[in-house]
């Protein structure tokens, strides 16, 4: 179905703003690629011979549906594809607004996900005034690339519309006259000819057409034998067409997809390929295992040709099969370089960011969702009076915010029934030790964390466990790192041959009789730690008397400035506790009746916690954060001192 | 003579811009001080109870004279004064552009010594339209702070003139009147009445009404017995004169300069001093010794009294004395902690500056000269075409950018004669091993190096007489450093509690033969070194391809951002070459005949030397950079490779 959609169409127009990007002061790019559109990454990669793969996925039917292909979002942009591309539905709502819709997946790709993405359009049976303000839209939220499409003509017979738009060279034509060479522009290719063309050669004219009218590059619709593209190329660029040319690849995945598909492309299924199928045709593992390694091997011979500079593989939205032929291959990053410790925005605009208060590092969508208004990244800082605010937290319960599980797994958890303020205490003591509590359950996420511990926090583990069972509840924390090789597989980030360090951090809820205690250890720990305390309410202990934004994450790296992508701000912090104070009720609490002795108890903490960060300045040396809360402890334990 | 000029005046009008301070981006301000005014200093250190001294000077006679002051202002800035004035000397010109102005001098003290400064100001005998246009010029060369004074009368009796200003109070509200609160003003107090004044009393109120129309704070004449000050200060405050009162301490230099003092200011030396001076009139070194003596025990005095918050010493231009009791009380800061690597600049604009290409290290006054046209710091970057150009190298021969040395002293160093290249490496040679030459001189300085080397470059000295020696004549280095703390004496800098970081770095010119050798080498140590090597004629060549600043020096302070305060920048690097191969003619071939051979092995160097730079980016490993250059004569001494 996701395929079908690639069929020709025709023209319009509409008025385009310019583009303008945000003004940028002395903070380096860590990555050149980065400020690059689409087309330069490709050449840069074709220059290079390093060879690439991108997927393309369809939007989801219903709103769980939406968070799970997201999830999955994150989980295969972290093979690193050069890109994704997202099909366009004309049934079904594409432009709008919906979770579901083309363009809200496009767009949450880009901007939540930081995945470099191509929105599919297109132009049958739609009026050039409809299809401006769909490029524009897509503009506005920050996407770049289209594919450009004829789509399938509503009914059986299709007639050419008077006006209108009948081919997708139409469209690229439009686009280029109404938006000059804001889009990078993709179009379709049919290595076996298009099913309604009158020759395969009048088909690569027409391709030649649709390139000439400014396209930038070419996907191919899906094919079964390496020499049919292969040959396609040798025919595309014999007629002149220069641009990159990749191949479409589909691993079979089921015996009724392969039907489905090959009916509604009108391609045949090779003799070789139903012989080896039709006797599996029951055993969904056996022909998942023949459609990867049918895919492999035809694409061992496309990147032998030296003809394809990557793959696009149609993913069916499923994981298993393309990793595995992308692994096969050597193209799947196994040990993916994060250019900096949190994902990288892809929108446009925010696309110079290189820092971030690390209160949000497991929220990095609710961080990027709350300051989408920004105009300026990094220059419209937390501390500067002039930059715009938080948004309102109260959008931070939006579909991609939400939890990815379900109110019942959540209270399996978390406990169908809390007693008492230590049965929270258990909560988040069994979440640290992925143990399984009273009834059986592992917590795997908490409010404050949707995923299981970082491998970077597991190295915390024991230490950790210990504090929560006594009431000191974690949900943020990093060791202190002094010059690791950026290659480290746990702490490393960015380009080879740097070096990473980080600052000791922990955050942590925790009574305010604890924070009687630990106010008067922290004044031996003075001018160490800094530190900043603060209750719903609003009260507000800090050592950080200059407001000043702490490093607690930075690299250094050959030929460049250093880099500081994580900071403890004190500013951004006073909206954090809003939102880590809310996720308590929004998230927990709301499980539970109102009323409810459970629903009191995470009110009460809720209510009378107090928030509290702490860094530890002097990164070459131990850790010193867990010596602070043992002092504590031992102050709290130790006996009243008697009245003289 | 400096402080005669201490007298009281009268009021006028002109229109003042507003200030505008450059508006930046993220980067920290590491000294919360230094975007501080005068009065906020002075507040917060009378707040902490952190005791202060400041320097008073006047303006010098001749050229050579400033250029002696002017690095007399980089000794006794390190020592760490609050501030120094500057004395305005109405028969001097002192509001003009001449190089030993009033006006000028306290610019250069601002502007490329980094100290707070006052200039001084009298109204007497000028019109308002006079004094209001120096008060613009002082504004639009950066300084923030004057000393409003009346001045001397011209001739033996004084009237009061209509309309004109008769007292230093018409000159505080002139100021405030078209200057808003843009100045900070200090207006002269006198212990023990002003000697035109009616009455002691009545020179009080004047003083009262001095401070009320808008002085900041006070700075007195100076006198002889603690119990002076301590008592003018009761009354000041009896009378409602709240602001900071700063004695004027004179330590006693010499009988004649004693006299003439006291005569000029009228001011009666005290039985007890005259006794013991008396008698050693004419031993120029015991007079000094009892001078210090007792300026140590009255400010002893002062100090312990809790009414005196900082000492403001009449320096006569001299340092001896001065800094002495200032040892001896314990104020002059033995080990100063230098904010950044390089001074930084007192000019409003630039006091957000932290970082500065390395290549000006040893010409620090050159770099703010050429840049002083740009409007943002640090924002207006070498890297950023938008930013100002450097300005012309044609200045850079301006007075306080030549050489300390007469030229006869530059040829002793340097040689009278210069036979062949290896002559060239001599000089270099023993300028790093502070040898004496081959007539008995030591080379104190280099072209590029007006001083001796620096406490870090001697940590690399054997190394570098070692390539000295053979032809890579350097002419900047430093050492890698991982990971030092901020206090170290060497390489130590910015708050306590940090540590600081450096990639080493070395700077050389050196023969063309040398440098295809290098390059051969330089392969081999790909990634690793970074290298940029440049000649005269333009040629260019570089593996720092994107062109964007490596940070060799970064500090990591407690709750603060990473600072970085200096770069190796390839843009930049392009101006400092032609500053650096200028200085081999303009400093050093001019000092013999047009068409001697001595001027012509100069020019030879300048035409066909290169000028390399190179940065080992694994800073935690050895410096390989003096491998590099092993590498380097090795291949060059190899014998030629046998032709297959």
């Amino acid at each position: 179905q996701c395929f079908a959609c690639k069929s020709d169409s025709s023209g319009g127009s509409n008025s385009g703003e310019s583009s303008k990007e945000s003004s940028r002061c002395s903070t380096p790019v860590l990555d050149a690629d980065r400020t690059d559109r689409l087309r330069d990454k490709m050449r840069r990669r074709i220059e290079s011979g390093d060879r690439w793969f991108s997927l393309e996925f369809f939007p989801p039917r219903t709103a769980g549906g939406a968070v799970n292909l997201i999830a999955r979002f994150d989980r295969m942009g972290s093979g690193g594809p050069l890109f994704i591309d997202i099909t366009w539905h004309p049934a079904g709502d594409p432009g709008s607004d919906k979770e579901t819709s083309s363009m809200m997946i496009a767009s949450t790709a880009i901007n939540y996900c930081g995945l470099e993405s191509i929105l599919h359009l297109t132009c049958c049976n739609q009026t050039k005034e409809k299809i401006t303000a769909h490029l524009n839209k897509a503009k506005r939220l920050g996407l770049k690339n289209i594919m450009a499409l004829r789509g399938d003509p509503i009914g059986a017979d299709w007639e050419e519309e008077e006006g209108g738009f009948n081919y997708a060279t139409d469209l690229v034509k439009h686009i280029r006259h109404e938006f000059d060479d804001y889009f990078d522009i993709c179009v379709a290719g049919y290595p076996t000819g298009h099913p309604e063309a009158e020759s395969y050669e009048e088909d690569l004219k027409h391709l030649k057409e649709k390139v000439d009218a400014g396209a930038h590059f070419i996907v191919t619709q899906l094919f079964f034998r390496a020499e049919t593209f292969l040959k396609f190329v040798k025919d595309c660029r014999a007629i002149g067409i220069t641009c990159p040319i990749l191949p479409g690849i589909f691993p079979i995945q089921g015996y009724h997809s392969l039907r489905q598909l090959v009916k509604l492309s009108k391609l045949e299924v090779p003799e070789e390929i139903m012989q080896v199928i039709e006797p599996i045709k029951d055993n969904d593992d056996a022909i998942r295992n023949y459609g990867i390694h049918h895919a492999v091997e035809m694409c061992k011979v496309l990147l032998a040709s030296g003809d394809v500079p990557g793959l696009h593989i149609y993913t069916l939205n499923r994981e298993v099969a393309t990793i595995e032929v992308l692994r096969q291959l050597g193209l799947w990053a196994e040990d993916p370089r994060r250019p900096l410790p949190w994902a990288v925005s892809a929108h446009p605009k925010r696309k110079v960011e290189d820092v971030r208060p690390i209160f949000w590092a497991s929220r990095p969508k609710s961080y990027i969702y709350r300051t989408q208004d920004w105009d300026d990244f990094p220059n419209g800082r937390w501390g500067n009076s002039s930059s715009p605010a938080f948004g309102e937290l109260t959008d931070y319960y939006l579909f991609y915010l939400k939890s990815k599980s379900p109110k019942e797994a959540l209270l399996k958890m978390w406990g169908e029934e809390l007693t008492r303020e230590e049965s929270v205490y258990e909560v988040f003591t069994n979440y640290i030790t992925s143990q399984v509590n009273q009834s059986g359950h592992k917590v795997r996420c908490l409010p404050w964390n949707d995923d299981p511990l970082a491998p970077e926090t597991n190295m915390l583990k024991e230490k950790l466990e210990k504090v929560n069972r006594r009431g000191v509840l974690t949900i943020n924390s990093q060791p202190n790192i002094n010059g690791k090789p950026s290659s480290d597989p746990i702490v490393g980030w960015g380009p080879p041959g740097g070096y990473v360090f980080q600052k000791a951090y922990l955050e942590f809820f925790t009574s305010s009789e604890n924070v009687s205690a630990l106010l008067k250890v922290l004044k031996k720990y003075e001018p160490r730690v800094n530190y900043h305390i603060v209750n719903v309410q609003g009260k507000n202990i800090t050592n950080a008397h200059d407001m000043q934004p702490n490093a607690v994450t930075w690299g250094i790296f050959p030929g460049r400035e250093i880099i500081q992508p994580t900071v403890v701000d004190p500013v951004s912090f006073m909206y954090w506790k809003d939102e880590a104070f809310a996720l308590w009720i929004e998230q927990w609490g709301k499980l539970y009746e109102e009323e409810s002795p459970s629903r009191m108890i995470i009110q009460y903490i809720h209510d009378n916690y107090f928030l509290v960060n702490l860094v530890d300045n002097d990164f070459p040396l131990n850790n010193c954060l867990w010596q602070v809360i043992d002092d504590m402890f031992e102050l709290l334990d130790a006996p009243p001192e008697p009245l003289e």
